[in-house]
């Protein structure tokens, strides 16, 4: 007589234009789409406080956080793990190809995001400040010669780690922050990765997901 | 009449002096030490070229990449989980445990280090520039506030997620990044958590032999 209860993940009701379809419950819903599995939302306004006992789930007050069933964790990386243990359309079970798919999975978030974040922050947080144009000069070599790297690991592969799986959510969301920028499309074969990823249907349904919730009430 | 063959770290024969104790493969040969398992190096020069084959098993061509029996790959969180997957005294073998430890783990490789790299590239490698002041000023409350929820999330715990676990080797090796500040110091509580850290004769065994690898051949 019980109903099997959905996984929650925490996301915005709100944020400015230049960060949507960039907040990162996008690749939590993007999993979870992936394998037709329901979940339910709990939205925060971005720019209101969380309720104080947030940061007891999630220590840095972002979003996205987790629960399901009796389970209450966060970061999104530790939610595609958990999502992928579930799912062979995720993450291989063993072996090998396990581990390549969560090698990319952290090289995505602590090899690439980082210094693609730097080009965001001077492109788009600190955009007015004079020294930003010297800052973000001084940071585009690491950038492009990381996106060189991913490239050439993918060669002419379809996916980073074989079949399709958790790392190529993160690689694409990654990639997503440049959107702004032609450095993904410097490298066509990264940009056709890119383009794969965010044409399969899942992402499009999370991404309409995330955008409707921003419109579930006015701006702020 | 085989011998097991013990795991293989990539490492450095060689760093200058301002890296000396930062370099990754840190944290995998903490987190051997822990255990007490036996591992070999590969050491490369850090200034020359590693073989090109090298960016097969390690696509950014970094160090450290891991080896064990005729499992291959990379990134340092991928070999803590997978080390952690092995010993209990390194990562809770299941339910909420884990995925705390999991949670932290990623939380030191995306949440933090990122901004404490930040700090670091301009203290260090763009100290020369004139820009770098204001763009260190710039990230620095970001950083702050970053160090600020570790440490109300330590709280008073001795480690993040309970046991010692590898999310703390992260953490603590992640910490070690901003050893020329006083921005860790700025917090007793995490400072406290950081000295407990690197005072593990563990810590110590791995750091003397990431050290000791760096006198195995004269200065580049």
């Amino acid at each position: 007589m019980t109903t099997e209860s959905r996984p929650v993940v925490t996301a915005f009701n709100w944020v400015p234009e230049f960060a949507r379809g960039l907040v990162r419950d996008l690749r939590v819903r993007w999993a979870f789409e992936e394998i037709g599995r329901p979940y339910d939302t709990q939205l925060f306004g971005a720019a209101n406080p969380r309720p104080e006992d947030y940061v007891q789930w999630q220590p840095f007050d972002q979003v996205p956080a987790f629960a399901d069933g009796e389970l209450k964790f966060f970061e999104t990386g530790a939610i595609l793990l958990y999502l992928g243990e579930q799912d062979e359309r995720l993450l291989p079970p063993e072996g090998q190809p396990r581990w390549n798919a969560i090698s990319w999975l952290f090289a995505a978030l602590n090899s690439v995001e980082p210094v693609i974040q730097r080009i965001v922050s001077y492109d788009i947080f600190h955009k007015d400040q004079p020294w930003a144009p010297d800052a973000r000069e001084a940071s585009l070599g690491l950038c492009q010669q990381k996106l060189k790297r991913v490239t050439d690991a993918l060669g002419e592969s379809e996916w980073l780690a074989g079949p399709f799986s958790v790392a190529d959510i993160a690689m694409v969301t990654v990639l997503n922050n440049l959107r702004h920028t032609e450095l993904v499309a410097e490298h066509p074969a990264l940009s056709a990765y890119h383009k794969r990823g965010i044409e399969r249907p899942a992402y499009q349904r999370a991404l309409a997901a995330q955008l409707a919730d921003f419109e579930s009430q006015p701006a702020a």
